[in-house]
């Protein structure tokens, strides 16, 4: 185990920019998660780690070999971390390749568009992986999946579930080949009540709560469904809306106990 | 109109303080918002601002007589807003009496316990309203329902919607008054799916995702109901889980097209 007591240090550095900085974390093509919880996520579902730095006295899980293990005073972490109150516990991993397949095999498919939120990303991925969902498309517009927010807010469903980017034409080409339908949940003549529609084989496409979807995204939509709800209210939260079209999906089929 | 150029004015004080002291808003009975469109939600609910606060040259909506208008240039906003970037308009209004009320009329309500996130606490008063819930309970442990955090994330819903805070008992007694049953979100042996119960006339308790809810308040529910999910997970964000609950409840129900 290595000791690093400068803040100078050029790991602590690249940890630093790999916090705040996604085109840094693309062109380095790794990211840092900030947790013990999300260390022992990351180990549990494969994702081997390329550094661990912890504070002095925390005990750490078994880590394979090859991982480098840092250990540093507290005030050193304070400086690196990019959590208020750090919590003893900071790696660096891959990022895996964001490059859809050539086919899809699950039946359950959420796309955001223009979703900026880093919460609201790691939220739908964390309900995504709850109900079964088979990977999540990030459309032009969306928060970072990697960021150490989206990361924290996922609780390890990153970790779990395949996050893919790519352009609204390659989505829709993708679907296609797969045999699986697009809905939009947008309002228009021919808008479907999500309860009326299989979504138990489909994927549904969620835009910002601002903007909703894009004009270019709409037109290839096979559908659009919107969730009922109160005369009242303008719209629900992007990661609510998700979450309900989710459960909806869920609900119908395998959650059936 | 008022013009305000001091940072120090005393009103101003008097704001900051309501933007970030919980105790100072229930000693003084009063909260901040801090957009344009919180202040048009409040005016079309029926609640009355206590005094606006405007950058130079921001266009207001129509307000009663009796309303205190001050304008202040925009270094000035920066300094009260408790917004990174400044929308232009502020106001205070008059907190209402968070003691819930002898019996309730409504169907479906919705108690939190120990749900400390006023990000969480927002999103859902914003669902219940969206999915026609009759009222919030916040019992112990839960963030401020006026913080500008909670208020802004609730997208205006406060101003629609009741929000009580009393003890756990007290939530049973009035349930038990008003011939509602009080589901809790936790597993138990006899806990059932949500999707075979009754939850068109109900209330269902959400405690906070580290915890869960107490041994008080389970004691004293009426059953306890599961939302399925995959054994992958451990659990739900706790606005995503009342979501979940609120539209199982509105799906069955007055939803219906």
């Amino acid at each position: 185990m290595d000791r690093i007591t400068s803040r100078a240090n050029p790991l602590l550095s690249h940890i630093r920019r790999l916090s705040s900085d996604a085109a840094y974390r693309r062109q380095s093509g790794q990211f840092v998660g900030d947790s013990p919880k999300l260390l022992r996520e990351a180990l549990q579902w494969g994702v081997e780690p390329v550094c661990v730095v912890c504070t002095e006295g925390v005990t750490l899980p078994t880590l394979p070999e090859c991982v480098r293990v840092v250990c540093v005073p507290g005030d050193v972490m304070a400086s690196v971390s990019p959590m208020k109150s750090p919590q003893g516990v900071l790696f660096t991993g891959r990022i895996p390749a964001l490059t859809p397949p050539e086919k899809l095999t699950g039946r359950r498919y959420v796309a955001l568009e223009g979703v900026q939120d880093p919460g609201n990303v790691g939220a739908v991925l964390r309900t995504l992986d709850a109900f079964d969902g088979d990977g999540l498309f990030l459309l032009p517009g969306c928060a970072d999946p990697y960021s150490p927010k989206t990361l924290r807010s996922s609780m390890g469903a990153l970790f779990r579930r395949p996050v893919w980017s790519c352009s609204a034409s390659e989505l829709c080409r993708l679907l296609q080949r797969s045999g699986l339908p697009l809905y939009g949940a947008a309002l228009r003549l021919d808008t479907l009540d999500a309860r009326t529609v299989d979504l138990t084989r489909a994927a549904v496409a969620i835009g910002s709560e601002g903007r909703g979807l894009s004009r270019e995204l709409l037109a290839l939509c096979d559908g659009t469904v919107r969730i009922p709800m109160s005369p009242r209210c303008e719209s629900l939260n992007a990661a609510v809306a998700a979450s309900v079209l989710l459960w909806e999906g869920y609900r119908g089929s395998d959650g059936r106990e």
